[in-house]
């Protein structure tokens, strides 16, 4: 595990086809509502290095590509992030993201709930702009995952047999389902076969799921410089990630246990000592572990395509996905 | 003005279809999360008169039917229709609907937003079964336009030149676009040409227009037995509607005038006097008026298709939209 920053490489005729990407999620936000433009510009002008459209854009090389076929997939799967992170925060009540003032937080409630839905409402647009009406679906029932993991019961107390189950059917909806969709959706527009379809939705789900770990990973090992939030976050909030699960697994009696049975009265010592406690227990580098064994597996669902750079490409987003802030 | 309740006939193939779009939306709600599925069912299924899914088979009979070909429509523009309700109580924080609970007072405020945006995702998916993917843009841009007018800024003080005009651009973004697509997004099912496609959403927009001046009587001339809430509702929250914008017309230093400056201040007995004024200045019977002059107007859209069984059941459905309740 090293400590630099990897920086993803992207070649200039993909950089060049994101930044059409760019400029058509940054037209399609445009509202006669001024507040909406406003409100949707601030939400997308935050959406970090686009890997979801990436991934669309990618999927598609690995079979027949033409921009023009893959750019709405790509603007809408943008679009639906973007929308799924206003309503996620809105629920969450996080006035942050990535260091950024969150929508309700800057306007309202009503601003955030009605933007989410014009996003969401542009992006079924953008869709239908798709050459093959299969990415209409891909998207809309990723959505459905999305909106109904959100809602999944909060884990049971720790160990459990199904603790680590609920961890990932949680992260499978709250986020590989999306990259999965993308995946998918990417080789639709590219024209590939179900088995191809079948195979990029398992490459995306699984790195998607790297993706989410990693962020977990991240909440405990990060500063609040890198994080933009102090670590510790999800102990404060009483959600219990997979490095807390693993560092536990063997340790039916630890003290950590029950830590969050009352994690509203954490002290920063507390959490401080509990974070020392998972890191000591090997709950990090088991993570890690995981991590990588499930971005292998996502890699490996690659190998019925022929080498490519597209496909390299892929595989560098897998790396920068386990290896990025670490 | 008759205090009948006018009842709509519905011949017994209509009804028949229409039993088809309500199996497929119990169907449609139904979600692997037991939660979803309840929040859904208990929204659905007080889904009043299906009076969009009917706009929608009706407006394809002026065409081309085949219920296969509208059932995916009708199934969507009542999803629609339920998401945008969920999520528009949850911005009003209004405790119930038709006499029912809300779901975000039921359940909780997250699960109002996420049963909505997982509704808005069934829609899409819906509509990409549609025959044409114009169906998928007219009822994108529908949401697009619901959400935006949501926003819409709250209304200067009365009497302005634009009080009008801002009341009929509410109710438009806020009512009448989901009629018009459901019109229009009919009659593409129905393969319609472009002037017949204008011609029905023309007529869906002012039937939805008047459908909302309705209400907006209603609130002033009903009983909390018929109205399931108190008269004068508009009128406590600060919100300007037609009968009290006509009411004042000609009455500029009437002291409805400067009535809703405190509206948070209004005691029943001030509400119950403002609504006699209102009537008193004819500002109901005018607003009557007004109601069936822009069905007259919409009907007269219609002037381009040839006598039918399905012409006559849409010019019904407009009498019944203006006469309900009265």
């Amino acid at each position: 595990m090293t400590h630099t920053l990897k920086q993803l490489e992207i070649p200039s005729t993909l950089r060049h086809d994101l930044q059409a990407v760019e400029d058509r999620i940054m037209h399609r936000v445009e509202s006669q509502s001024a507040l909406i433009t406003a409100a949707g510009q601030h939400l997308v002008s935050s959406g970090g290095k686009r890997l979801r459209a990436m991934m669309v854009l990618l999927a598609s090389q690995l079979g027949r590509y033409r921009l023009s076929d893959s750019l709405h997939a790509a603007t809408a799967v943008e679009l639906i992030h973007a929308a799924s992170l206003v309503h996620d925060d809105l629920v969450d009540d996080a006035d942050r993201r990535r260091g950024k003032v969150t929508v309700h937080a800057k306007w309202d409630q009503g601003v955030a709930l009605m933007v989410g839905d014009y996003l969401f409402a542009v992006a079924a647009g953008e869709m239908a702009l798709a050459p093959d009406p299969r990415v209409i679906q891909i998207f809309a029932e990723s959505v459905m995952t999305i909106s109904a993991s959100e809602l999944h019961p909060v884990m049971a107390t720790l160990p459990t047999a199904t603790a680590l189950e609920q961890y990932y059917a949680k992260i499978g909806g709250k986020t590989a389902a999306l990259f999965e969709a993308a995946a998918a959706a990417g080789m639709v527009c590219g024209g590939g076969s179900p088995e191809e379809i079948e195979a990029a939705a398992r490459y995306g789900y699984d790195i998607g799921l790297a993706f989410q770990i990693v962020d977990d990973i991240l909440d405990f090992v990060s500063t609040e410089e890198t994080l933009g939030k102090p670590a510790g976050n999800d102990l404060r909030e009483g959600t219990i990630t997979l490095p807390l699960i693993l560092a536990v697994k063997d340790h039916h009696e630890h003290p950590l246990v029950n830590l969050l049975d009352r994690y509203e009265q954490l002290s920063d010592a507390q959490v401080e000592q509990a974070i020392s406690q998972v890191k000591q227990l090997g709950g990090i580098d088991q993570a890690i572990a995981e991590a990588r064994s499930i971005t292998q597996r996502g890699l490996a669902a690659l190998d019925i395509f022929p080498p490519s750079a597209a496909k390299e490409l892929l595989r560098e987003i897998a790396d920068y996905v386990l290896d990025r802030h670490f």
